[in-house]
């Protein structure tokens, strides 16, 4: 972790904590569940912090920080493999929750889940701590929990299907087709290293597959950058 | 489906049934949270049936059976592309309980999942009708579909893991060295396909895995059998 890294773990002011407890309400879906005393053990002991773009957040599930509240910037989940392969399960954005960062409290979750901020990211969290003691008496927050779980990986496993069955061009041009909608733009940011990741492959693959879609005009290649010059084509790949 | 499945598909005799309605207690862990009355109901429809190796039971989440309990034999769970590539997900054994053939319980879950009896199987199943009217009233029911969908897909990342990130190779003798050990010899009895199918690749690379791993002599080819001559061998490549 760089020096740069920190510029953006800042500490909010106390009338803005103040603004951040009153909306705890509208963020947590299970918040209406919880008796007086519990919502003022999650007022109290909630807090905002905020990341540096590429910073891992929880390592393993041993560090695993709490249920968490994206309020601006983006979260990326992913697995590892010893060689230091990655694949993306999904993200988390603005107004969203990730509940994989409080995968400790969840008996049923027994495998590492690493989470990245994608860009400056700022999080409200309630600690795991605090939501042991809630979710151990408290029925709906320990289905909520497990309710959400149960939603994201049925996702991933969508994302798992893509990754086994998908032949490695349409993968590629899936990414660019949704990153091209995402960004809003014809001309996409983004390197080799980087769709690799997201895709689950290798750069050398991915460079061979953009090599091919430059060459049938599909796409331009420039540093950092790829333009698409040929929508329909991109679609018909799909 | 031809008639042979049918052959496995019996009517249990109405003594057996009463045994059955005794069990339901040791089988399903939220029995001791249901009200008496939702106690009388599963007991009035709990049904057995019987299905013959090969038969799919649960095609896409439409056909959602319920909760389905193992009493002989064994399920398979998988995923299937649009051109017929599968992968599986994991088994349910004898004395286990399938929650993902009531998936249709749990909006959460949006992917199709198949079932299949590997071999002969019988199973008792909560009905998903009975099943949906206890769970809107009884928060351990929603809590327990949940809880167990989360511990199944926590280990359904571990098998993608495998399948994303070990060599294919190393897949092949993964597989060999579990079935050595699940089937209690080292003589398994499988077919290229069938490995094909477990480790989510195509029977021509495993086939050239098999002969590459026989060359070495780690093992023997026989006709639909695999001999395992050289344990430690195998062992070295997991």
């Amino acid at each position: 972790m760089s020096n740069d890294d920190f510029k953006y773990r800042i500490d909010i002011g106390s009338n803005e904590m103040a603004i951040v407890r009153e909306a705890l309400e509208e963020i947590f879906p299970f918040w209406k569940e919880l008796l007086p005393e519990e919502k003022e053990m999650v007022k109290e002991n909630a807090r905002v912090e905020t990341y540096g773009k590429g910073v891992v957040i929880n390592r393993t599930t041993e560090e695993c920080k709490g249920l968490m509240a994206v309020r601006a910037g983006q979260l990326r989940t992913y697995i590892l493999s010893e060689e230091g392969r990655e694949v993306t399960l999904f993200r988390v954005q603005e107004g969203e929750i990730c509940v994989l960062s409080a995968s400790c409290l969840m008996d049923s979750i027994i495998f590492d889940v690493l989470i990245e901020a994608m860009e400056p990211t700022e999080v409200i969290i309630i600690p795991s701590s605090v939501l042991h003691q809630i979710k151990d008496k408290n029925l709906y927050v320990e289905l909520y929990l497990y309710k959400t779980a149960t939603e994201k990986f049925s996702d991933v496993m969508w994302t798992m299907q893509q990754i086994l069955f998908l032949r490695i061009d349409q993968r590629v041009a899936a990414f660019l087709w949704d990153e091209m909608q995402r960004q809003k733009s014809m001309t996409i940011t983004v390197t080799h290293d980087e769709i690799a990741r997201y895709i689950g492959s290798a750069r050398e693959v991915v460079t061979k597959v953009l090599r091919y879609l430059a060459q049938e005009k599909v796409v331009e290649l420039k540093r950092g950058k790829i333009d698409i010059v040929n929508k329909e084509k991109l679609k018909k790949l799909l």
